[in-house]
């Protein structure tokens, strides 16, 4: 089945700012809430999503955190400022064998991790990106500060990120390795994605989107491009879709979600600047999703329990998780 | 149920030595492995733990990452060098609402974490403990090295940690709100429990055993004596008891799962010394079980689907975590 | 000699702004200037610190950086965040000994350090404090984000911090060991110590003051209530006499500098919220200066070459020093 | 005047061990000794060395220390695992803009760096380089252990660092404003520059040299090839005159002060593995010699009063300095 991308019209700042009237979501699940379309997912569906478990295969759907990370890469955009997990040990074997750590009786090695929040596999938190002055439900953008954020941290997620996981695999519905950059995935993509994978996407759902770049930057054994770069990803109409369909978060194999460069003159990420703040929508990043196409491809099974726990850094924008798809 | 802790002899290094060989699992799951006793949990099990599921409800064992984390209290031991996570802002609300990111078009927070991988709430890899010049399954200690581990990294177990989850609130059993430091938890009590809260350890189960000694230390306020201090945990008789239930892996809410003081002349941490790298036995620390003890007296189910994925940290020796038990 | 310090009248927030009205430096040294009383010390000053030297002895005024620093202790004030330098390695010895560095034909030890540029003996840059939404020159406190300080980073300092050097000895001239927290360091004193010490300030000196603080903290074995906590220090009225007197810098064995309890309700910190952003005065916090001390009484000089180098962090608001005097 | 550089013979490990044999100078400042070389510079020289401050200059011979540093260079040659130096602020200007830094009654800014001790410009500890398993002194290696250095760390040399600085601009003498990667400065090239700069070399001086390659990299734009590649330098033969002229630290705007590719078959850094642990002798490097060429052009003095300390992180191996050059 052949996937094209027709040309769409340039969008401009009135579009951004007519989008975030139309789809927020501020005040829906309470003044005081924090955690956006997480709240979709319910007891029952975690339920549900449990008796998708049949055969007891677990795929992880992280990248290593390491050295060889996708930060660092040449860019044509201006440096973010993230790096790759610097690693590093504080007792060692090494240590062990030349019997230093005797002294006190344990031979033991220990560990440091020095990383961005999001360098990697990760979960933006609703304090990652503002609309304005303001963040998700209205909270005032001054709640991040040098000292985290006081409002919609990371930690807050850390019962959620479980739930149906909906893998729409579009670079093999495209027939392509991977989609090209620039390629934006239209909510007509997604619709065809249901009939094409035999899944009909509800209420409380993750949506696993596969454009095919992060495999293809393995292959080519350079990241350069990919963090911050151009890619594949969702059309800012996708926004409404995603709203409609009352999904609880999304995640792709891309930098940003997002189609790079963005569709819009005068603002970077239009997308992240409705789908966080307006909507309250949860976006995963940086998904290794090679081993769970080729699963999908053989089982012909397009869903499965998602569990992705975050990792609850209080007061952080965002957080690295492994990511488990369970079949 | 009253438990009573009897005394039970003073151990010796002749212990330790004995146990090693009495206890050895190398090469039992071939001579490339490195996640040692995690094999026990098969694909049937897992859809069996998914089948736990049944009232939707996920509770986090995790401990909050900050700066008010269980390190850095006072101590009779010398100091572990371990440190609360420190999380920093790269780019912040009030950065935001200062007008100083316009420029790039975007209005977004980014952060970083440094943190020890045994911080808080985490997982030891096989890599973390030596016995001897060896580690689990034979390999040479010298593998790890300032570069990290490379065997036994805790990247190899990113699709384990999932299974069914066994829960002996052992504080509670014994009818007291934390055990006392000191208290050894014996093969006895684990049998005990087993009865008292109708469940059958099976091949293949996380066993969570609560002392409340960390909600304790929570209620107090401080956290001095936590970190390497004395506290209640199992005693150095129930490597034997879990080597014959074949548990995949172990958690408590103490630091390090053992009692303290040690119950051996010349060795610290001997449990440690042999569950690690001997058995290849996976140890969980510092887990949170205050809500997950009220919520299995509550529905009198101490069974659930225990998911607790470890950060693929390439050649780390220990991973924070998460944990879900979901029922 | 005697040294009274008689109660003074507490200070308002009147005083401080009708200081910084008074003492306000802005423009002297052209629009563009960072540096601030920095200019006072020209190269002539230098050539003339520069014969003080003798008798060819160097004295390190620093602190050790490691984990034993004042950072840490317990405080009745909040927490400041500050923590002591975490040094790191990244390639050992004891990896040289294992033989694991021999494949790149080099056995060499590297290494990291995590340290707050504010964590031992330092300098503050004149990004350091602001004055309302002000800093040094007039500049805006906006131009100190996330991503550092554009104006007035201490790398604008990496030829200064050289001059001649002033050594009051106040805790000797007050006869005792260390003066007592909340001990004010007054004007009176300040004359009085020139006469005491036989030196008379002139424009472009660095005065170094001595209270005996630090030092008792080292043979107390406690740096409970060093960093953040009280202390003498001091008065807030010698800002006149430091600006009469066109000093470059002011340093102190003390947290910072100035006396504290503050002598001002409502503002913390007032000292420093006049010298560095009204006045542009450069200030060095926990100097170690028991051997300067023990040396001045034995030969009678308190004037010496003093070579203080920041480190060029660029935007960095102060950085650690290791502060020679040079007799 | 022109500047060859014959073609010297290859050398080999053989040529090593000899060095080893014939320049030891262990033992020769007591058998506690741990900074080598530092111990020819006297208290007379120091008084020689403030004589030479005659029109109060100060020059900085540091590169900025920032992410434009000179570190993540593409290379041929293994990664080192260095990187440039990352400055994170924990409060900041917009936080104070912002009002969210008012309830502590401070408005300031403060922050943390990490960093590599060799990242930028640096001394090498003695305890950097090991020879065999023995360092400066015949230390055993196993003293650096993941704790630090036991023996040798940078900060017993907290008041060395000064003295008389010579500076031998070969770039210049050889009428270049680069010398060629892989150019050898010999024996010769060191006897010619003492009677083209009118220096005589004494006991106890810093010999500075300048290549030029740094500012090449500057001027280009990119450090690619820079850290960890090939360089000119100083040919293994100068171990000799080194150590007949009894210096006190030699130092260069190289990454690794001697000639890359290296001359020795078999070994990486031959020169650093005799001059560190057999010799004793300070190595600086990645110094920024470009404004101190200039000035010594223009008034022909090639020695002048240099201070160069270092950073007493306890038990480091090196350390990042602001070296001044003073005349």
């Amino acid at each position: 089945m052949a996937v094209e991308n027709n040309r769409r019209r340039r969008l401009t700042l009135d579009d951004l700012h007519a989008a975030a009237g139309r789809l927020k979501n501020w005040g829906q699940w309470g003044q005081d809430d924090e955690i956006g379309t997480l709240n979709y997912t319910q007891p029952p569906d975690i339920v549900a999503a449990a008796r998708l478990v049949q055969k007891g295969k677990v795929m992880s759907l992280a990248l290593p955190f390491d050295s060889r990370g996708p930060q660092g890469g040449r860019s044509n955009y201006p440096a973010t400022g993230r790096f790759n997990p610097m690693h590093l040990m504080t007792r060692t074997g090494t240590d062990a064998y030349a019997g230093v750590l005797d002294k006190r009786g344990i031979r033991a090695a220990d560990d440091i991790v020095i990383m961005p929040m999001h360098c990697g596999t990760q979960w933006d938190a609703l304090s990652h990106v503002f609309y304005r002055d303001t963040m998700w439900n209205g909270y005032d953008c001054r709640s991040v500060t040098s000292s985290g954020a006081e409002k919609c941290g990371i930690e807050k997620t850390r019962e959620k990120m479980i739930g149906r996981g909906i893998f729409f695999d579009v670079a093999r519905m495209a027939g392509t390795a991977a989609l090209e950059d620039g390629f934006a995935i239209t909510n007509e993509h997604l619709d065809r994605a249901e009939k094409y994978f035999k899944v009909e996407v509800r209420r409380g759902d993750f949506i696993i989107v596969r454009t095919g770049q992060l495999e293809a930057k393995l292959q080519s054994g350079s990241w350069d491009g990919y963090a911050g770069g151009d890619a594949p990803g969702l059309a800012f109409e996708t926004l409404e879709w995603l709203q409609s369909k009352q999904v609880s978060g999304v995640a792709t194999d891309t930098w940003g979600v997002e189609v790079r460069p963005n569709e819009m003159d005068g603002a970077n990420s239009p997308f992240h600047s409705i789908a966080i703040p307006i909507m309250g929508l949860s976006l995963g990043e940086i998904f290794y999703l090679a081993e769970l196409s080729k699963d999908c491809a053989e089982d012909g099974r397009y869903e499965f329990m998602f569990v992705a726990p975050t990792l609850p850094v209080t007061g952080a924008v965002g957080s690295p998780t492994n990511p488990l798809a369970i079949k």
